[in-house]
């Protein structure tokens, strides 16, 4: 009989094995070759971070700071690398919601009435 | 080769299959046979709904909502029929956060500096 942990395993592996997991890889290994997108993608990682900082402390998060961070977004989502990625991460997405929702699928009928 | 989806439903019957998952079932089956518990579980879930509104509504949690919620909680708890189910749910749920694990370790390798 086949195991739990085994099959779980297994769907790792094919996962790591699939398309969306291997454009994912590769587009972040473009991303991380390009200069410009890398400045780019630690820029947007640094706002937010202030960003969520400002908010957990309590201080006022002013039009300024949202405006800030819109404005590097949108410099970010438009250069081509990381919007390559960004489209391959949300591909992948996608597969794991379906593999998520297939497996927890058996927990919700439990609690259905009958 | 083997489908990603395929190995997600194959788990998902393993899942099913497992006494883990069957001794949920099994003592679901069993709270829902008793009226006492029947009564406490219904009774547990409408406070914490009625606690949810209010905290959800703006309106002010007093001390005897807490009180009173911790009160229903104790007696369930107490109920041999709830408290068999609540430790089946606990030991389903080691499994359900380890399948997870394995799953999305190939994810969490995808975003590490290497």
């Amino acid at each position: 009989m086949s195991n739990l942990y085994d099959t779980a395993n297994q769907l790792e592996r094919e996962l790591r094995e699939s398309q969306e997991f291997k454009a994912v890889e590769e587009r972040l290994a473009a991303v991380n070759n390009n200069e410009e997108a890398i400045a780019l993608f630690n820029e947007f990682r640094d706002v937010n971070v202030a960003l969520q900082q400002k908010q957990m402390s309590g201080q006022e998060v002013t039009e300024e700071d949202i405006a800030n961070a819109q404005a590097i977004y949108q410099r970010a989502s438009e250069n081509e690398y990381i919007k390559a990625l960004t489209e391959a991460e949300q591909r992948l997405n996608v597969v794991m919601q379906d593999i998520n929702r297939i497996i927890t699928a058996s927990l919700q009928t439990l609690y259905q009435p009958k």
